[in-house]
């Protein structure tokens, strides 16, 4: 089985935000697999995916506060500035953390750890719907 | 041929351990492909996965002092200390390095760079044993 | 389908560089795949894979001008020197964008975002030639 499918996500404040649930809706397919991958890619160069704690939300403040500081934005070096100070950052943000994910998937469910949600680390102040392509194959 | 196990890494001490071994080990069956991929994904938020060089000792060592460097136990803006000064770093260095790896198979191995080796970057002081799911398929 | 093919790249000097056409015309079977993955891995230590920000030439250097400021050459705590300042830090800049890409298939194409290109990521002053090898597959 290969299925090629996309997903739109709702504008998110900068930060960092569970999206666990509406991958997994998006690809209701996953229950037939015995065994497969499912791979979540975002088609964006300015937020990105991560895999990471899905109960507290300090922890997704904390990692906020960490990239902002890891990556700043007065930055003397930058030379892309044009496009507004949260830009490039973003593009470092984005590919620190990287553009996809790949699950497994085992007996048609995500086989991830009981403390994993998928994160959609969104960089930019306001970067509006976030596109993904969701590519299922398993047997 | 889609294969889906399980593997649980003994205990290890807060750094970056070399794991090739073990993981080729749990998955005899690719010595039976001549073209697939082999997906390796830790269940955990506190430890990562990732290649590097497979040789020196030091490598590894400078890879703690770096990643203990960039992400600070005592920094002043953490909200998630609960669990202990080493949790909320080991989140963060988690998602930069990543909780899974692909890695493809040609002739019946691991088609790796002869420097890379799998390590398993245990980035709490007392993280336990560790547990990833691997998914091989190709044919 | 599965292919599994070598690409080397020509050396680089040391910075990011975009080389989407490059894996692109290595791989023409794509064309022929309604939907499918491919697998794009780097076998080296010191060099790596991201994608990010096509267009702008300074969306690159600002990366280089990043990576270069937050893992230093000199830093005092380096054990593994015997190859070069600029080995280490090589090592770890790797690891934080990773060995490989995981890229969709759909309708005979890359199914990437309008401004996401590939960037060889060159941390070497002198790295050499580049190897990969893709992985593709699909239906």
């Amino acid at each position: 089985m290969w299925i090629s499918r996309d997903l739109t996500l709702d504008p998110r404040s900068r930060g960092f935000h569970l999206v666990t649930d509406e991958v997994e809706a998006a690809v209701p397919e996953l229950r037939e697999l015995a065994a497969g991958l499912l791979d979540v890619h975002i088609l964006h160069t300015s937020a990105s995916l991560t895999l990471n704690e899905n109960a507290s939300p300090d922890v997704r403040a904390d990692f906020r506060s960490w990239f902002d500081r890891a990556v700043p934005e007065d930055a003397p070096y930058w030379r892309h500035t044009l496009e507004g100070p949260d830009d490039m950052p973003a593009h470092i943000k984005a590919s620190l953390l990287g553009p996809s994910l790949t699950l497994p998937v085992r007996d048609g469910r995500l086989a991830l750890g009981t403390w994993q949600g998928i994160y959609l680390c969104e960089h930019r102040d306001r970067g509006g719907p976030r596109s993904l392509v969701l590519t299922l194959h398993g047997e």
